[in-house]
């Protein structure tokens, strides 16, 4: 294996765990998603464990579901991820802070701001997952009546990153000379001011806070259709994909890092990271149990409510004990997400009924059920059939879920040399094997 | 005097100087305003000198001026209040965290959970000062042509207002049970769906985050205008005012809790806090000595940039030796800081260039410049005759201003019983002497 291809491990860590009974679960606590305290002690044994990432995904509204399952949910109170993060970056040192922002219900110098000011205040760790929101009821809370329409809510966060990594650009590296005795603080010659005018935003620039140390933070994105492949083989550098067939992982990879090439880019320059929901035991057999007894703290309910969410679309007059219809009323929601349940439904023989408990728990994401041995063994099984370059690790229950997987996972992981036992640099990009962009503006020497 | 009517201090930390050449005075940071360590640093020093709060002001640009000013401005790169005080709050335990959020160019539903994060964060210490933006080139920033009209920036400010503390009573303050047993984690009966419909904005709810812990964050204002001063009036709790003579300090006071009266709130529940720009000497000649030395670095353009800016006006026409015009011509800045400068001019028989020189480095902020015990006198004697609550003291150079102030007028306003020796409370409000508001949705038994 080529030095440079080692296991790059992100923790998904808003909501701190997907599963929707883990705060029920002996032994966690159940204010763990909204306590500074155990988010701070969460992030500290991540760093311990030489995690690339802790990320936080973002909603704009509480969950999209009925009174009966919303009310089960540990999720309605969540920090706001850019306003955690940098509270954690001053409890860490190495590890990277990925924040979701939202392209559709978001105005870009704000966005630019927040993260050249994280990428600062941390030096050098800031990420941000680039959505344009799959809750459609986001709209509402943002003075419009109804979600912007899938396809075009990517052609305006194409427009949005365009406008993000400019300001960025604002000004070159070394603008700042602030020289006290002639009182000049910067060089007027390295500032750019962006001017840009388009479909959805016209900004002027520049941007008020210098260039990141990163000089761009990581760009992440997570969209599955065809217009989310597109935007990430032009824009991402970590992909959190939701695949969970080893096959389909590997067909994304391959489609996603061809269509990298095709645009000019080095497909070396993106790292793909499946979800993946890890529950350890001391045997197989106790790493089951574990999950059984997790799933069946899950409310019914509460699966039903997630599978309509999933499906964008009511399902009260489905057939519970009856297959998917495969011909499902039109909606704007994911059209992957809704592809993925109708052929799991298809392809396992799934009722209605059995799809929404299954999903309930921890929405059909990738599982790894097992000993340490074997879920290093399905890590190294998928990383080395280049079905991924890492994952996105999902906790089943915290702070236990947690401890485990660095307590024993990780140490499995690094004594089969996959995964490092020191960070290597000083930023989030250095850690990754990630490039540091040329300012657009100001390019250094030998590229100009 | 009684009890409660105790001397407020807060600190003017963004910039960490209004003062244009305070980088270049001897022996200050030169890049104090964008330096985490120096940052963290100047907030320890304060909470040990028990202020009431870290104020931080906000630009959603640039300074207004032309480049040969602008290239002198250590301001240019500044960190984004809300990313940067979730970091402070980790390095401190009692000082309050006032940010400062334009209602012009942002959304509501952002503004209440930045604020709600952040008071969770900071277990009960951030303000928000409500602001309707004064430089109007951030409207380029933000898709629009031309920055809103004054006084309707104001209506969509008090709407702004409604819309944010409806969402901070989005959740009851006993909303969340955490039922492990029965698997429901808030009680439906204690969520409010906000449902706003207005002029500007149209909010769904409820805010994704729990009420915050001081109920609502401290409400900060410094609007001086007629509208300003009303919706100060209406919603203010801490009031900035930029006041430099004590009579009209006085008017502004008694204008400002008479109109308190007759919207129906207790005017004790108003903190009016000046700005006063503070020089600390052994003798008041080496205070008037370090003044003029730090008035003598201030680039004599800037000071005409600063005041075009401030009249909104080009002055490039205006005779530098003769006063201000009284016929200025028109604009949309703000009114109240015109009216100031053309008073100067008029009062103090200033003319173009002297008013220019003298607002280019202070800003004809107040100013006290002394020994402790002068400053001492000045503040007592305006807190005494009811010109304000306290001051929000504005630092001419970093560290030493900072520290001389913390070091030596702090203790002799402790001697003379005006200032606290511990703070009283946990949370800002507690601290301020400030009521916890009644959630408008869930009023408690005696109030019902
Ligand atoms: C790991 C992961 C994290 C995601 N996080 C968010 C998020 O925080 N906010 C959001 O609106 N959507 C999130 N999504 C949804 C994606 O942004 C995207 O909408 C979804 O994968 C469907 O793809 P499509 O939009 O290309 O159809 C996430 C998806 C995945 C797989
Ligand atoms: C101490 C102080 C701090 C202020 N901070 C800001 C600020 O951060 N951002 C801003 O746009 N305006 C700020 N202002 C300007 C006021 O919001 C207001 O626009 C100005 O005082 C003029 O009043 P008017 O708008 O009522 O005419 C500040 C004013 C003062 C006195």
């Amino acid at each position: 294996m080529p030095e440079d291809r080692k296991i790059r491990l992100g923790a998904f860590m808003r909501p701190v765990t997907i599963h929707t009974a883990a705060w029920r679960y002996p032994g966690a606590f159940p204010d763990a998603n909204f306590n500074l305290a155990h988010l701070k002690r969460f992030i500290q044994t991540l760093e311990r464990g030489r995690f690339d990432m802790f990320f936080m995904a973002d909603h704009l509204a509480v969950l999209n579901m009925p009174m009966d399952a919303l009310k089960r949910s540990a999720t309605v109170t969540s920090f706001d991820p850019l306003t955690l993060l940098p509270a954690l970056a001053m409890v860490t040192e190495h590890i990277g802070l990925v924040a979701t922002a939202s392209t559709t219900y978001n105005e870009p110098y704000h966005v630019a701001r927040k993260f050249a000011s994280l990428d600062h205040l941390s030096n050098g760790r800031a990420g941000w997952n680039v959505v344009t929101s799959s809750n459609p009821k986001e709209a509402l809370n943002f003075s419009r009546e109804e979600h912007m329409e899938h396809d075009e809510r990517y052609v305006r966060a194409r427009e949005f990153y365009d406008v993000v990594t400019g300001l960025w650009d604002s000004w070159a590296d070394d603008a700042f000379i602030r020289d006290v005795t002639s009182g000049v603080y910067f060089d007027p010659e390295k500032l750019h001011v962006l001017d840009h005018k388009g479909k959805y935003f016209s900004v002027r620039g520049p941007l008020n806070v210098a260039r990141p140390i990163q000089g761009w933070p990581v760009i992440v994105q997570a969209g599955q259709s065809e217009a989310g492949r597109q935007l990430a083989a032009e824009t991402a550098e970590v992909v959190f994909s939701g695949l969970s067939k080893k096959e389909v992982a590997q067909q994304y990879y391959t489609d996603v890092k061809a269509r990298m090439l095709a645009v000019g880019r080095d497909p070396g320059q993106m790292k793909i990271l499946p979800g993946a929901f890890v529950v350890v035991g001391d045997t197989a057999e106790e790493a089951r149990a574990k999950k059984r007894h997790l799933d069946s703290l899950v409310y019914p309910e509460s699966g039903f409510a997630s599978l309509a969410g999933q499906l964008g679309c009511d399902i009260s007059g489905f057939d519970l004990d009856k297959p998917l219809p495969e011909d499902l009323p039109p909606s704007n929601a994911s059209h992957t997400a809704r592809q993925k349940l109708v052929a799991m439904s298809r392809d396992e023989g799934f009722t209605v009924r059995e799809l929404a408990q299954y999903i309930g728990g921890a929405f059909g994401t990738l599982e790894m059920i097992g000993t340490p041995a074997m879920i290093a063994d399905q890590i190294e099984d998928w990383f080395t059939s280049k079905a991924c370059d890492g994952f996105n690790i999902m906790f089943p229950y915290l702070p236990e879920g947690l401890d485990d997987f660095v307590d024993k996972v990780v140490p499995e992981l690094q004594r089969r040399g996959l995964f490092r036992r020191e960070y290597e640099g000083k930023t989030l990009r250095e850690n990754l094997g990630l490039q540091r962009p040329e300012n657009r503006f100001f390019p250094s020497k030998k590229s100009a």
